[in-house]
């Protein structure tokens, strides 16, 4: 576990590349801080399918949650971004769920994806020290994220959506979400053709929460509104902030 | 139409009655205003079957809206509040739907409530001049809200929900709501068992608009969260800003 050499400030944002190992595997992960600061507070940032750590939207967030003071950290889940294999090019897009799957599989599938995030965010801790720590994803970001939220009770809140009783893991989410505790906000494209309704909905009443608003705008799976996005990540950053001891 | 006597300083918050006539019917209102100002927005209030225009929640919004800066005003709906009749005691709830409806057609059916709300309004404009007008309404507030928001222009943003495609005046909600045209925030209680999800999410997806979002919370009928109703004010006081002329 170690970070990159290079740190690079992004207009008053510092991004520090770093690399965990977990089960064998290399995991690169990335960073984020307002400058020369400590932040009391963390969100985990899981990209989309069709991403990877450092994707515009993920560094956007990064850059919306560092101007609220917050810190911010992302990881390659299997098979994207540096962690991409030949037959899925870097960033690639595949909509064949059973490549997703495999790609799961060489990642430990559920179980692995879930130990990759907690060793990397035990190593930020090691860093930083505990503090409040929120996750934010959707889609894939889900996938791994609902898991995560209901194995590491260091998720105090989570932002999940794009996704439903559906795909590789749809059982272990299923069965993870009847744990998940934290309060969840959960986003529905509602003529989402990917995630229909019914699924995204199965999924969002298995989470056994009682703190959790689905949000659902028309549109298609891509088409997430803006004012959405800016609205999940200030309901981030005020559930960390009330989790803030004094 | 004509102001009643007295005005009330409620706390910074003007309180003053007034009176309006149509279709032969007495209707009776009030409107709230920052002392001393004349706030460029509005909001109009609908209050819920088991309220009236001053029922405390009404009143509480009101408030809220006062502290932004905005203007609201309530009216009494057919069989409510001081139009309450003998078999319905003042702010008294019935949950037989029947007898909501004699209200309604006492009150001149959907087209009747829309008119009072309507001339309502003009006698506020008359006194204030035009300004950018939100309409929140929840149940009762929305059988009665939602038809007006598709009939008068003026209503630019809209909060509505704990209804669907139910009740005596379903089958006139459903067809006004394909003419809404204004950005509208519907709010359903997932485990409603007086309005189901079935009849609500109906409801949402006739809405003529792509601006609209569901926001969907576990719990019944009654047991809309805090944070929901403030989240929803906010909501209406940024539209009603974004519309206001530089």
């Amino acid at each position: 576990m170690a970070w990159n050499d290079t740190s690079t400030d992004l207009d008053g944002l510092s991004e520090q590349g770093f690399e965990v190992e977990c089960g064998g595997r290399r995991v690169p992960g990335v960073y984020w801080a307002p400058a020369e600061t400590n932040p009391n507070q963390l969100c985990l940032l899981g990209h989309l399918a069709s991403g990877h750590k450092q994707a515009e939207y993920v560094t956007q967030l990064a850059h919306g949650l560092g101007e609220m003071g917050i810190a911010s950290m992302a990881i390659d889940a299997p098979g994207h971004g540096e962690r991409a294999v030949a037959a899925h090019p870097k960033g690639g897009y595949s909509s064949d769920l059973n490549a997703l799957g495999r790609r799961f599989d060489e990642g430990g599938g559920t179980d692995g994806m879930v130990a990759e995030w907690k060793a990397a965010l035990d190593f930020i801790e090691s860093e930083f020290g505990n503090r409040a720590t929120g996750y934010w994803g959707l889609q894939l970001g889900t996938m791994i994220g609902l898991p995560l939220a209901a194995l590491d009770q260091r998720i105090s809140v989570a932002v999940f959506g794009l996704m439903g009783n559906m795909g590789p893991n749809a059982d272990d989410m299923m069965k993870h979400a009847r744990s998940v505790q934290c309060p969840v906000r959960f986003i529905v494209q509602w003529d989402d053709k990917k995630v229909t309704r019914d699924v995204a909905l199965e999924l969002f009443d298995a989470l056994a929460t009682g703190r959790k608003t689905l949000h659902a705008n028309p549109g298609s799976h891509s088409a997430v509104p803006t004012f959405e996005v800016i609205s999940s990540v200030e309901y981030v950053a005020r559930l960390l902030n009330a989790d803030r001891p004094e």
